[in-house]
């Protein structure tokens, strides 16, 4: 694995910037064979693409991908897929400010101490359109996977928790959050745009839940399912936490009520209980593979902020410009599509070491 | 990176099961002429060895590391240092019982499905016992970064969390739980015994801080400081979730009060808090870098549960034999270890980019 | 390592098949605040470009690189370089007869039995064109090495080699066939021209000698800088061998006439030969790092040539289109580029482990 | 990959030094279930061990390999299978001199120009015993592949070429030099014993060629089989050339002569040649696997020979001890282990991709 590239038999490096003139990832070691086409990706863009109502950033990017190598008469050949989307609304904005003085929560000063200057524009290297690539790269792993069935979904935003009694998968597309929870949705609609208006921003919590994963994928212990999904999620902009199954809850339960007990199944175990959340010991377990992930609100503020400037001179700075009130609700698909790479990568490494 | 394999320029595998005849970790990519000795590693492993109290397991290691490679006249060559521990105390018990069923929570099952059979004894690979290795090769990574001081701790077991206001570092050293609380470690004799003697078990939150690190370290975007410590983390047995700085609680703040606004320092900027936990854009800032760790309870109980025998047949299943009613307690020097084996491993990382 | 990625901590990957819409490079790892345009780049391409003269092939691309990412304002910024060529002249020609047999000697077949089917359309991702994407990256590879100077040139010809007493360096910028003997280049004119009448093709030897190359670059024992220039040079297409130094020659001498003497020099020993090619235990000496190449003949060939259908049915197939009579002499600009980076890359994983 | 450590999915990392403790390998990656014992591993390790006859150094290892974990009950389980041999006769030698000045072909000043000094002890980790722990993991990738064949024999010693003529398989194991022609083994005795005598050392050639490889195995294109081949081969202390079937005599043949024509077979096409040595585009061809390596004379000589001290002055060295006149000899195990090495990785690399 390099900086910007995630995997290990199924491999995918990304690059672009924010205001550069396209971004992107080359997929590796995809199987061949595969239908595949710029339609079966696009859908996952889409739902990424901003500027679709006004809880996400108003910037328009029609983020369309083209496929420029790997695949032949509709077919992956197994050879690298090249995916690019080119960037079309970079705004030709007085970035002076952001130039001279740090954000504070934005990777401002860490690029400056680290390589000496930075691209300034719109966050460079660390802006959340390098998720883009991913979600395009995520739309390969989804071909690869015809058998499991990704879910994200918004489970809470500024502290404000959905009601598990009230979850249902088919509203997930019925409202701009990605909730699951009606209610909650109805809430969250006030609570973002107060945050907008406010020029604050909100926190969120993603849950992804994978089934039809089945029981075996994964590997002790550095390579433990567990342990790439960890890396995958906290590699994504603004996540803070990553746990699997109950996370941070299991360190309050007893051994007894935490371990999923076993009764006889049909082809498979009946589990009576997924504290787990489908992996044990780095290895599915034939259970929905489920993680959540905690997404801190966006640093990109109009409430003033203290900081310093490069030459270390006291200053306050506003982020102008078009942000994401809370930017975990566009974080859904982007979580989607690191769940189906890590998947299809152990995929692919179960087949290399099991047959 | 391969399956036991972890790091990109100081990396160390690590290799050996619960009752096989040792175990070790090879460490590849250390730089030349540290000093270093057995008497340098010795002092992590002493402080995870089980069996010091009735709070860990009894299990009796002496867990003595050697060191068969790669030092020299008591320096660092730069060539492999291949470090093994002799397993001593490998109690001649009877495994029949967890060779025919599986044990909810452990990785029995998904073993089994994954390799068609799997070493039973002790719990084999997926044993606790590895943590050892990692403990080991992580002294050598701490002998890479004399200037940071790396201290990790538990801050609530059972659900028992301490109260932030009695943190007193030195008394970390003074309790058999690591814990900087002394009212805390009070509560939990109490708490851990009444669990053990009930032959249950208790799940922790372990943090670890590290300070002295500069800013630079970590790297945009899939090698991301935070992205590698969550796959580290979350490659130890039993944990179930990690977050970084205010971690989950970020998802809950508003942006003005999850960023950390800075001053201007003296040869630094002088950050006004640390809900970043010392990590921006995926690279340090200089402030000390933080995370938490849920480490789930013990799966071996002496509580009946319900399982399958690997025929399929309904059955119960107790586990007898000598447990760690609370493992998060000896996974204090584990993650300290993990904490030093990434710290390290960027810094030399940092120093190949960027000189 | 990925299937279509080099390196270890510069790292580049390439996409694109000769047919498709473009190909590329995406270089990870490299320094921050290197000077670096397309102008820098170029250059390399140029040289190797086909069609500017009747002893390569005569498709006619300009091969005009553009950076997408990873520059601003003329200066690495230290993430990921992503180089773009397009494919222009993709004659609309008749591929019917190679997608229905193999063409002996190329990776038809091969390609099929791996993968179930193939892109037929100019050999594909098997295509000599890929090579320009390494020459690319060889361009931002050259950059990271100031002080380090690469030649390459033809040595040899069909058979006919060049005269190490006529060596002249300069000559190799006079000719078309980068060959630094004035009178081979005057023999091999009319070699290659009779073997391009009668449709034939001829094999070439490359050598290529990189000074400035301090001592210490390399690893024990298998990142050996010799061992990663045989993994670089034998992964471009039509290569059968590479050699180290005094290479097959070495299993020809004795001991004391392999061993190259030293005496004492100004601020390095001064070697008082040079079979060791510049490197011993896989580590630079200081010396000139030289290597040798072997090119076989093109398999692209008018003569016919006994084959199989798809069906395995037997025929007979003769490669019409636009071929390098002597694929060897544009293999030249590739092996420079494979140089560099190679020892781009160990510069920086020295300075990682070393300091 | 890291520096001590080869392969992608079948990966394995060695350890140790001349005249530490032991020395041994970690092998990761292999598939479960495979019956796996010392037995199997040793009469590699006896092929390979020193002090056998007069034409080899007078060393007296026994090598005897224990495995330390990976294998239960017989089997492989598919964890880290951790493998070592103890040092046993490290004869209490003087090595003041060697420490003091370099001597001329060996590692000595290389490693103290990289590391700022280095264990002189009989080369340390640049000695050839680290072979043995090559050998012993070679022996695990023989299991993985019980279906291919593979031979290495010595071909050329000291510029005397066997005639192909000659070429008997089961002569190999009758004569101390693995040679198939039982002529050219009767001239290597006196060739071998007189530069023994005369404190002198020569060359070898050994050639390997794999039966039983189906077509499919390896990939485009820095996973070419020929490119790990070549790295495989140039890691092995004293090699300095590779070549893949034809080789460099390739780069002398026109292209008609060195294509392999096809015609029908009764599974697969039959090769009316085999001048790419099994691989083709990177892709093995379902022909054998051929590949020759050429080893320099080793380095160790009574004569004397011009050094440098390592302050720098100058000064004659020979270098007193046990040592191999011909190094390439005992080559051959280590050859065909790093093929077996490099095969069982791209067979469960394939399997990755491919299914």
């Amino acid at each position: 694995m390099s900086y910007n590239t995630f995997g290990r038999v199924l491999r995918f490096t990304t690059w672009g910037e924010s205001h550069g003139p396209a971004l992107g990832a080359v997929v590796d070691g995809c199987p061949p064979g595969i239908a595949l086409s710029e339609a079966d990706i696009q859908p996952f863009l889409d739902k990424r693409r901003p500027g679709q109502n006004k809880f996400t950033t108003q910037r328009q990017e029609p983020d369309a991908v083209r496929i420029l190598s790997g695949v032949f008469e509709g077919r992956t050949t197994g050879t690298p897929i090249s995916l690019m989307i080119e960037n079309t609304d970079q705004r030709s904005k007085d970035y002076s400010e952001v130039a001279k003085a740090y954000r504070p929560g934005h990777a401002d000063y860490s690029y400056d101490a680290k390589y000496g200057f930075r691209d300034y524009r719109g966050g460079g290297r660390s802006s959340a359109r390098e998720t883009a690539a991913r979600v395009a790269a995520g739309g390969v792993a989804r071909a690869i996977l015809p058998d499991v069935t990704i879910h994200a979904y918004v489970t809470e935003i500024g502290g404000d928790a959905i009601n598990r009694d009230n979850f249902e998968l088919a509203q997930i597309e019925r409202n701009p959050f990605f909730c699951p929870d009606e209610a909650a949705a109805g809430r969250w609609e006030k609570l973002v745009d107060d945050a907008r208006k406010a020029g604050s921003s909100l926190g969120a919590v993603v849950e992804c839940v994978a089934t039809g994963v089945p029981a075996g994928w994964g590997a002790p212990l550095y390579a433990k399912l567990d342990s790439e999904l960890a890396a995958a999620m906290m590699s994504i902009n603004a996540v803070k936490g990553v746990e699997i199954g109950a996370g941070f809850d299991a360190a309050r339960l007893r051994g007894e009520d935490n371990a999923d007990p076993m009764r006889p199944g049909t082809n498979a175990p009946q589990f009576l209980a997924n504290n787990a959340g489908g992996i044990a010991g780095g290895i599915s377990t034939g259970q929905p593979v489920i993680c959540r992930v905690a997404f801190k609100p966006t640093s990109s503020l109009l409430i003033p902020q203290q900081t310093i400037t490069r030459e270390g001179e006291a200053t306050d700075i506003i982020t102008k410009g078009r942000h994401d009130p809370c930017v975990g609700i566009r974080g859904v698909p982007v979580v989607e599509a690191m769940m189906a790479l890590v998947l299809a990568d152990q995929k692919l490494l179960h087949r290399a070491q099991c047959g």
